[in-house]
């Protein structure tokens, strides 16, 4: 079961009711945490999580509200006692972008890795996770991301039997690896079936609705998706700050197939997100309005 | 009338119900807010408050907990609208630290200028406040701040018809110019009886109890300082941390011979800072447990 929770919903400002918009992704005690604005780490700790798991934070782009959480971040997760070292991944610029925010966390007690990404797309393996980055079209460089759960095929019993491996092996080779036998070499593939489907979600803020959106958030079992506004009459001003609408989101979602579409950066002029829910679900029925805290389990198919 | 506000009353960590210590002094249409750390910007707003008035920003120190707010605080400024310029006063390194934290808000609408503060004790005027500052002890260079309201003496009618000066000069004078009339030169002094007791704010985070803050906060109307913690068992990790206890707070209050005294920067352990109130009434009978949004107007004296 992967759990996903939106830690805040909010774009550009952090409201007293509306933390900004940021993403924790957790499964067996792993957790990505997309973007990290101010307040993250209160909206973190009011849904009741802690700093420890988190082995990775990816970020879509270096903008204030996306990244001004980060040294207050660091630090809670300094107290809290961490030592692992912590993975950033993000935009060209990373390393000096938080470099320069270290300014007032400059000791830490654990190593920072910092992964930049280059090109149109990428992808990094951390931890279960397969996090793959797509550059969307924003003011500045930001990236999209697409986090996948992959899941290997069923463990086949008879299989193993047959091939006369002793028990003490299958979990090895059920977990990825490769096994030596009576001076024979076992690969995965021997004893699992085809890889099955696994989890995805994607998560786009900060863009406009750019064709790779698709390929970001194609058959996605979750796409959280920015809609600064859900007003149509809004649509000419979304479109000069260079960001999307509730309507342009839906349509990507159902272009690319996603199984549910949830919205999320919200102007902070918009008070009733669910107000203009109505436009999106005429073109998207399983679009939902984000909201902090908003959590879901998304479970592998049997 | 001197509007005080204390927008937030925790140390190292902001709590989902309790944001980083900073205060907000107002007169006339201007203000001084001190320290901005991570979620300054919407306590502000919570209290009402907007970012329009703001003349100056003082920095107690650098950790990240007084000042990890001010790149979101700045931007939401010039969102605002914003273009007047903005000064900063604070311990020696103000242009760097900011700079530094700046990589996220590089370009905004108006013009910051940066005070350093040098040596024990400095002093600056901005606008109707005079801003001391007073050099503390922390971990890092840390400075407490005097905020005076001075108030001119009464103006002498009297005094005014003897000089003929003509009633479109009086309220020159009174307002402290000089002015030329019939070839001869008039000071305020001329018109003014002896000054009258002014209105001050001490305020003291981040320090233990030395000898210097007693100055800072001598017959001050309002004395806002740290109790990181109220109870007497942890004087000992109080100390090692370099900061205060209730009981230190209650103690520089009385022999600086206050009128009253808010503590504040509480340790997140401390979840009720009330439950250790006495300890410091003891000493200090007008002491109070500041809260996020507490607010006094201070009257000058007739």
């Amino acid at each position: 079961m992967v759990d996903v929770t939106l830690l805040g919903c909010g774009g550009s400002i952090p409201l007293k009711d509306r933390w900004l918009t940021s993403c924790l992704i957790r499964y067996e005690g792993k957790s990505v945490l997309i973007d990290c604005g101010e307040g993250t780490q209160i909206a973190l700790k009011s849904v009741g999580y802690t700093f420890k798991p988190i082995d990775v934070i990816c970020f879509t782009h270096y903008h204030a509200d996306h990244i001004s959480g980060l040294p207050g971040f660091l630090l809670s997760m300094g107290n809290a006692g961490r030592t692992e070292p912590l993975e950033l991944i993000g935009p060209h610029g990373l390393a000096r972008t938080v470099n320069s925010l270290r300014v007032i966390a400059p000791e830490l007690p654990f190593e920072i890795k910092y992964t930049e990404i280059s090109g149109a797309e990428d992808s990094f393996n951390v931890g279960p996770f397969v996090i793959s980055a797509y550059k969307v079209l924003h003011a500045v460089t930001c990236y999209g991301y697409r986090i996948e759960l992959p899941r290997a095929g069923k463990f086949d019993v008879n299989r193993a039997l047959e091939l006369g491996l002793p028990k003490n092996l299958w979990r090895v080779l059920q977990n990825g690896a490769t096994v030596e036998f009576e001076g024979r070499t076992y690969l995965p593939q021997d004893v699992l079936g085809p890889d099955r489907k696994g989890v995805t979600v994607a998560y786009c803020t900060d863009s406009r609705p750019v064709e790779r959106i698709k390929l970001l958030a194609k058959d996605a079992d979750l796409f959280i998706c920015e809609g600064l506004y859900g007003d149509d009459e809004k649509q000419a001003k979304t479109a000069e700050k260079c960001h999307m609408t509730y309507r342009e989101a839906a349509n990507l979602a159902k272009t690319a197939e996603t199984k549910c579409l949830w919205l999320t950066h919200y102007s902070p002029a918009m008070t009733e997100p669910e107000e203009f829910l109505d436009v999106a679900r005429e073109i998207f029925p399983e679009t939902y309005c984000g909201f902090d805290g908003k959590t879901t389990s998304l479970k592998f198919e049997e």
